[in-house]
């Protein structure tokens, strides 16, 4: 069965302004800095925003119908859905794709049925990847709808939900690998509170250190070598969730000794719910050496919830884009487009421009990132900036070779140089400009 | 000079529904938990807000005035200044206080200027204070007002600003420990960014590292043997602050190896800047070692600027001491009112209202929190949440016995019981019932 | 069938500390200003959150399991739904009740078949209201949820639509008014936009109008005399919601002349999201003759979306009442709890409790904020600050009689006076005071 | 004297990547839609933020030093200051201006003094324009920063107050009348509250209409015949404002029966302050005939207080477009920089590479909002979304001659139509492609 007649595969032809389905940026084969376009973005399809989101939220019912979610019993569904999803990628050239367990298995209160159920969508998954030549970026447990799951996963007050949880990543991650996957995530979305009256915080973090203990100890008996990845969010579902942004997960890794085993799947959305921009998370985590992998999607900072919408700000595509190449690129990760339409693009062509779209959002932003980086705009400016610590007193002060008495004695004796302008609006117009620059050079 | 001529030294004098300039719940010498109120409170005058603050804002020139700010030199200000609010302290029975160096000296360009009129009002500061019995509670550098603070102090671009604020720390950290103050705060105003486009992170942090070990290691040498306090803030007066929270902090301080030598100064208003709860920093810290001192003010959370109001819900007080009281007490710490006056309260009697009410909110809420932890209404609960933990299976888990197989297997042997209800409201209810009877109580 | 065997009538009982089930301010027969507590604030079961939410998030599913949701048929379910309701309110003394259409009767794309069965339930819930004499504060048509008013009701782009939501506002008037409902609302949860880019704005108000006018003369057909009520909120769940709050409700009242027909219902939490406190929408209603009744829950606001939460401030609910007060009573609307359960409080019991601390907390603040009004605290500050304008050029300007260039020539010969202070921390002090006072009174 | 020495005329110069000062979009004789750019964009310098500006903000003094501001007494300063905007004026190829009174006249408490200042600098602020042939948009009294406007100035408790805001209204209305100001703005920046607690909400508004229609009276006496705009900002510096966005401020003019006489100066920062769009508060502000100027600058969303920053968002300056054009244009409105430089961005080149960049963006936008609108994308989908109201029921409805009866009617004789798709990625998308084209065309 064909899920998108209406598609054919999807082109690179930047100057068909008619069309609706191809390409204007992205090029999968294009060199940047020696990789293709597609190396670079390893851009993935969210299963469960892309195949399985019926478009209700808390005041309103499902809009989405869509018709490999509506036939058969639940097997029959899960295959179907991966049937739409491998047609979908093929036609978009995408090469990857994420889950979590319960968008190929619905929840079950018995283990052993669900595992096997799991096995099989499992082998039908693994041979379409070889069909289709796909891969899998990242596998998750879903640990947060179950009813169950209400008080925490980890930090469930009851430790049977601990087990529970630890027995369904047990699961997922082992799907995980057999299915080769690049990266297993880990998003806390029940760990948190809602009210501190009835939390013992400290109990909490130390459950969720030893559920991350015991993954990390499990990876290396099956030999997993993906990386482990944690997914901050500030709040939502919860009032409160404890890995609230790069920092705090930062803070609580290194508290529990177990900085070296993780790394961080940055979402742009929950960046911008916890108060910082996407940018600001990349480069939190690309500098302390934890950035994994990225959620590509973005919110509305007008509303106080995650929207998950498509990408459609080529600015803010090209300053995540200059952290990935800052970063020595985004791999094993990749861009995974956690991003759901809105509840009222009901047409299934819907699902298939707003991936276009954010493609070459994306592919626009990579672009106008290299040139940034290969004119050194920004690079040259920051050097110029802080040219005082590779001479004289910014030296031994970098050197350690300073104390609070020397530094005394040189303010005595010295006059304060000038403080330079910090020129944010001709970079901000630079940043422009290039963007500007690598859209005309796309005709 | 009288300051405050209308009023006599307030008294605790709860049946007394008439007069302003009394406490209704602030009895200093009432015993709870075999401490004093004001042992439990420590209460502290902030010198800047409190006596210096013209209620300027960007959009008003001042409209505070203030004799004791009128009249003279520089250092006869500052001199009135100091006459004033020992007065105040006097006559309000506060114990401590808290100064930036520019609180009491203007900034200067020349170093040696400005250390030589510091060491004129310090040696003021240090026989007033042993006059009237008074206690330095923290001093702290303003390296936030000066122009040349503008890209930061620590984190500036320009090596000499660098060196200014050390050398400005060096001598705050002196007049510190010469009037033996009971801590030394770091708020790092300006340690942060307006852009990333224009800012090394990665540099600014070590930066910022640096100038803290320096800072540790003068304290050794010194012998100051008060704590060191960093104060968290997420933004303003910069797009960003680096000490955005306590966590951030926290991450920071872990990873440049310097927690052990840093405590956190709480701020209520920085808490809901950054998304929090008061009551949630104040945890986050107490359960990380890292709780030092606290700045009992209140922000208006519909407004995203620091409106540092005088604390006036009995409420959130309850919880904060209640927090207080599971540390074991904030001392060396206490409770700061970094607070200002509305610009529109002119009235000098405003300035000492504002004081005795928050003081009554800290003394109720302190009373409250004691009422609590005495019945045990939230322990009990919490002990019996997650008694789980400590038997069976939850036991193996907290010792670390359990593997994912270990628990797939008892997941597979073993029903899930029950989760239980999360009692939010009924444990909400009980608190405003224990604020109740201890208002009661105070009859 | 007992839904709720373990409670007997909550009685007020003030001095009953141990017991969970009385109240201890709540006293529905008291005297205050002439009237009954009870009739001062007529509170209201909301029939949806207490006794239909299954405590599902966008993230996770049912926890609340209740057992007259879950025998027979939807005509059954609804009968039992009421029997548990009207329990409920005959043990806890509330007289009042509110119910959308869908809260009964659930959705069906056939009118008729639905209009069938809202007869059905209605004819039964008349039989209950009389046995058990509880009266109707009032009642709406949900056209929210089904997904066709996805793009809206009375705005919706098809027409089919807008007759649709009319055929079943005429349905829900209809009973309203056979039960003798003493208002009927209008909330426009779709009545906005996600994108302004595929939105005609001028078109969807102006069928806004039309089909409040409809509406309205409709209502004067069948002589239903109950208040029209529309209920402003600002987003979630669309971008942007046409009544965003008092104001905004007000402009299109006006714009459309429609504001005699209509007043308004100020849900606290609603207020917050919009950016203003539950006591400024209550103001701004009162002072503009718009105020019809209140949702008396509470929001978190540090979170973005629709908390809502049961009332457990004191504070907010003296300042609320106080305007109620002011207002001259709020009847014929009243005090509806328009809150729920957070889903991790799964207990039957957590319901009672909520609402028993609910109502509590407006009983203290009705007799604090009835204190206040006695003693003329605020009325008399106001009065005094205002006094300007009583006499002299103040008197003038408010008589009209003055012009710029009178007020010119006014300040060319007058000194400028001066401006007392505004006294806010006093008048907040005094506040506390007054609940404190009221709370010691309680004993 | 020259300020500008380095910056000859700022050219169209579209193909000039190296150069710093050129337009690559601005070109003033460019015809669109029939009129001249320049004429439709109406650019126009702020002489506060661009001319008086230091820098300084609520936590640090003054960093930006400008040489018209440093030299001789207030007249000399103010008569260097209009040197240097009119250089500067000329040198960007802007034609107009707007002031506030106290941009020209420092305040001073003798109005008799200040008038007198007024007009010898108004003198030579006429002589300049004629001199250069340049134009004021608009002129304004600044009502908000002096210590008495604090508790408001139209709606000030005291009356004296209230006058001297009339007289300095009368003094700047009857200068902007002499120097031709095609508007004249009213901003209450101190109209509202900081607590409910001391205000009389109802008096307040009452008093501000008389104001206004004082203001209205003089217009007709002097004969100044260009729009009054009222400027809406939701909150900062106070609490609350009474024109908190352009719905407040449409329920105020309605209810005082003021509306004909004014109109809307909507500012991008302000809009978003109080939770929307720029384009959403154009939008409302055009459909309900109110749309009077726009102040062009944007605020950063993560940040709760106004940021005053040059636009940097070609999309965003596109949408805004869109209404302008729409609205068949701005005059006699303009766009009004009202921006300020980063503190941190001391240059003086830095003040000119904002205005190029900002005038860039928003003529790119003003491009691509006429491809918008001349290839129908937006006009011809909302033709067809909403057709059904242009034939069978839709019609009738939107004729007013329907009922609840007649709907319920049609309703249960006819199926429910489907409910298209709102398509909004696809219309994202359309808005992007049409940008691109837009840019790549400017080649």
């Amino acid at each position: 069965m064909e899920y998108f007649p209406f598609l054919e595969e999807v082109k690179f032809s930047p100057g068909d302004r008619d069309g609706l389905y191809n390409f204007s940026f992205y090029n999968p084969e294009q060199q940047i800095a020696g990789k293709n376009m597609s190396e670079h973005l390893r851009f993935s399809v969210a299963l469960w925003h892309s195949f399985l989101d019926g478009g209700d939220d808390p005041f309103g019912e499902k809009t989405l119908v869509r018709e490999w979610n509506e036939i058969g019993d639940d097997l029959q569904k899960a295959k179907l859905r991966i049937d739409a999803a491998f047609e979908f990628m093929d036609k978009l050239n995408i090469q990857y794709f994420c889950f979590h367990d319960m968008d190929l298995v619905p929840s079950s209160p018995n283990l052993k049925i669900f595992n096997d159920k799991f096995d099989r969508v499992a082998e039908y998954l693994q041979k379409k990847m070889s069909k289709h030549d796909k891969n899998l970026l990242w596998g998750t447990a879903n640990l947060f709808q179950a009813s169950y799951y209400r008080q925490g996963a980890a930090t469930a007050a009851n430790p049977d939900v601990f087990a529970r949880a630890a027995a369904q990543v047990k699961k997922a991650l082992e799907v995980t690998d057999d299915l080769e996957g690049d990266n297993f995530v880990i998003w806390g979305g029940r760990e948190g509170y809602d009210s501190l009256l009835n939390t013992d915080m400290k109990l909490d973090l130390d459950n969720k250190a030893r559920f991350l203990e015991m993954i990390v100890d499990y990876c290396k008996e099956i030999g997993f070598t993906g990386n482990l990845l944690i997914e901050p969010k500030p709040m939502e579902p919860r009032k409160h969730l404890y890995d609230f942004d790069a920092a705090h997960t930062h803070a609580f890794l290194e508290n529990y000794g177990l900085k070296e085993h993780f790394k961080l799947n940055i979402e742009a959305n929950h960046a911008t719910l916890a108060g910082h921009n996407f940018a600001h998370e990349l480069r939190y985590s690309r500098i302390h050496d934890m950035l994994g992998s990225v959620d590509a999607n973005q919110g509305d900072k007008l509303l106080g919830w995650d929207t998950d919408e498509f990408t459609s700000d080529i600015y803010k595509a090209t300053l995540a884009c200059y952290e990935l190449l800052e970063n020595g690129g985004i791999a094993p990760g990749g861009l995974n487009f956690d991003a759901k339409l809105r509840r009222t693009s009901t047409n299934i062509e819907d699902l298939v421009i707003a991936h276009i779209s954010a493609m070459d959002v994306y592919a626009c932003g990579l672009k106008a990132a290299y040139n940034l980086q290969e004119d050194e705009v920004l690079q040259k400016f920051i050097e110029q900036k802080y040219e005082g610590y590779s001479q004289g007193i910014g030296q031994q002060i970098k050197q350690g070779q300073t104390s609070l008495e020397g530094l005394e004695d040189y303010v005595l004796n010295n006059e304060l140089t000038k403080v330079e302008s910090d020129r944010q609006e001709l970079l901000e117009k630079r940043i422009t400009e290039k963007i500007i620059e690598t859209v005309q050079e796309g005709l």
